[in-house]
């Protein structure tokens, strides 16, 4: 496996010298966001949609991704014609904080001392901090009230805390495989991860980058736990069931791959630590893991939403088991309560969380749909 | 955490001079069988039980473990007045082969050569070997006939080849909580884990015992990772919820315990190494991927029945995710088309796979039902 850490490439960067005080109480001196939009805005600044995104995600929502050269991570559903239609919508999307694609991170310089990254030293973020990140953003860029909010999973946690924050600043939001909060069942996922990151000799307490190497099997492995999170089973069965990848395999050695879903987990891992810092998936599976949209509301789901005007679209995925859901339906009860505008809507496949990236036709129609509602109700043209 | 290889203790074992011959291929020249048993056997030898133990249980089903202390793992099930009642019944449970209780395993010194363990180098083994090991165990024991053979999860799969390779050798199977080959999620899941062991810096290629050392902390991360499978989100949720073990978790830093879930799996992972073996969790865990009754048949799973004139009572657990009661309705499926006397129960619980271990009373009142209609059959008095 490639030892060499990724390199630092130059991104689209706005920066912010006043910092940002973070939610653990410590304040980033430098705030820097990486973003890349597309379309244009209109005079009015009235036709932005923001897409926020996933865990390991990034700001080249549309375009070749800049390491991997891969195609953008949401090319299906946003570009010209697409149902986020880059001709009619100015799209934003920012790299979140804490992330290693140019927003601050772990990959930054540290405020004080030596000219060292943050490294395993970057404060604990929340998703909220990367929505407050992303509104200097916003901002920054003179748009008063974004259109549309957009993500699914981490990205969908982050629309919520969007419409929660800033109930003004969202027209329409539309969270898709995602929930309010973390359960325990994926807390402890994430934490199978970190503890196999801990474990890497080349972790080296964090500070890898400084001894030249990167952790590259532990998070490969808190990679491929992941992963398996993130499709259905049906899914598994059907891609792979329990073909191998070569004959004769019992009497090869116990090492090596021999499934053929063992060698395409193993290629995720591999992959996967060609473009992701171990110390930013650390940090960032934490503010997943914090987050408890009810817990910092007194308890009131429905409190976090009270008196919003935003219009929401929550979409789950039937065989979603990592954000199932009955956990977007309770999201829909809870906006009920507070008698918010909210389509709720089940897309049946047998994809897993994966599905909100994949071709799923009747989840584009219903995005589609719900954003040239929307348009109309906003006036725009 | 602790680094000292558990040590070998004594272990009551049956030695056989004519060896194994194993499934690829080898034949171990040595084999050694660990085995308990309980209650009396009667005149006839008609009254015997064979319990067959999951991937990390052992031979002490129904005493304390001699390294943990703790009670026997299936004490819930098996003891006197039990269901499975060792006042009516001889119980044998023998450790599997592959195993590190004292049959023949990586532990175990080599056919030829220098007087060290097998280590990694132990030949690759299947489910169908293990019960081959066991079969030796119940000749030698004077055995023409078990009354039944019971076992959960991994022991679900050697129950299911004692019926299929040994059919006038077993009177009653219940095979709990199984499937009738290992699911391309699964051998996922094990993957991780078994990359996790790789990781560790201390594994040494599988030689860490003549380095004096164990790979505790990546076969720490392997337990957590099957832990989580064995548990539901119902169960997990409500253990543990989003429980913070300390204050204040946000100021702390990224590292040590937060959520009570991440300090439950560590304890699980940390007290998992004290007594198990890294090179035995390969090789055991291998042979559950490899496990495929229906394709060792052509392709048909009745086939793998066909004449039986076993009882068989499958259970299974409804929120099961690891073992799915749609498995074993598959296999009731494939029995029926044989005209096998076949019972199927789905135990309603939400403790998900875990529950085999746990106190069900609805699961202990069906297994103790089956058995006293069983030796009524059997003509047991």
């Amino acid at each position: 496996m490639d030892q060499s850490p990724f390199p630092d490439i130059a991104h689209q960067t706005a920066s912010f010298s006043d910092g940002l005080v973070l939610d653990c109480g410590t304040t980033l001196q430098r705030l820097e966001v990486a973003y890349r939009t597309y379309g244009s805005l209109n005079a009015e600044k009235s036709n932005a949609i923001l897409i926020c995104h996933a865990l390991t995600g990034d700001q080249y929502v549309a375009e070749p991704h800049p390491l991997t050269g891969k195609p953008g991570w949401w090319n299906a559903l946003v570009g010209a014609g697409k149902p986020v239609d880059t001709d009619r919508f100015f799209v934003i999307c920012a790299n979140v904080l804490g992330g290693c694609m140019g927003s601050t991170g772990p990959r930054s310089r540290r405020d004080h001392g030596a000219d060292e990254p943050w490294s395993i030293d970057f404060p604990a973020i929340t998703v909220q901090d990367m929505v407050r990140a992303q509104k200097k953003l916003v901002d920054w860029l003179g748009i008063e009230r974004l259109f549309a909010v957009v993500g699914g999973s981490m990205g969908g946690m982050q629309v919520l805390a969007w419409a929660s924050l800033f109930p003004d600043r969202v027209f329409a939001a539309v969270p898709i495989a995602t929930a309010p909060y973390h359960s325990a069942q994926n807390i402890a996922f994430h934490e199978v991860g970190r503890q196999a990151i801990y474990t890497d000799p080349d972790f080296h307490g964090g500070h890898y980058r400084t001894h030249g190497v990167i952790p590259a099997r532990g998070l490969a492995v808190a990679r491929m736990t992941a992963h398996i999170t993130y499709l259905s089973e049906a899914a598994l069965a059907r891609k792979f069931g329990r073909r191998l990848q070569r004959q004769n395999a019992l009497a090869a050695p116990v090492f090596g791959e021999r499934f053929a879903v063992e060698s395409y987990l193993e290629h995720q891992g591999s992959s996967f630590v060609r473009r992701f810092d171990a110390n930013s998936y650390l940090v960032i599976t934490r503010a997943m893991d914090y987050f408890d949209l009810a817990a910092d509301h007194g308890g009131s789901l429905s409190a976090a939403f009270r008196g919003t005007k935003a219009r929401f679209l929550l979409v789950s995925f039937s065989s979603d088991w990592l954000f199932p859901t009955a956990e977007s339906r309770a999201m829909a009860r809870a906006l009920n309560q507070v008698a918010a505008n909210v389509s709720f809507v089940e897309i049946v496949s047998d994809k897993g969380h994966d599905a909100f990236l994949l071709d799923e036709p009747d989840f584009h129609r219903t995005v589609a749909g719900f954003i040239s509602g929307a348009a109309e109700a906003a006036g725009l043209q």
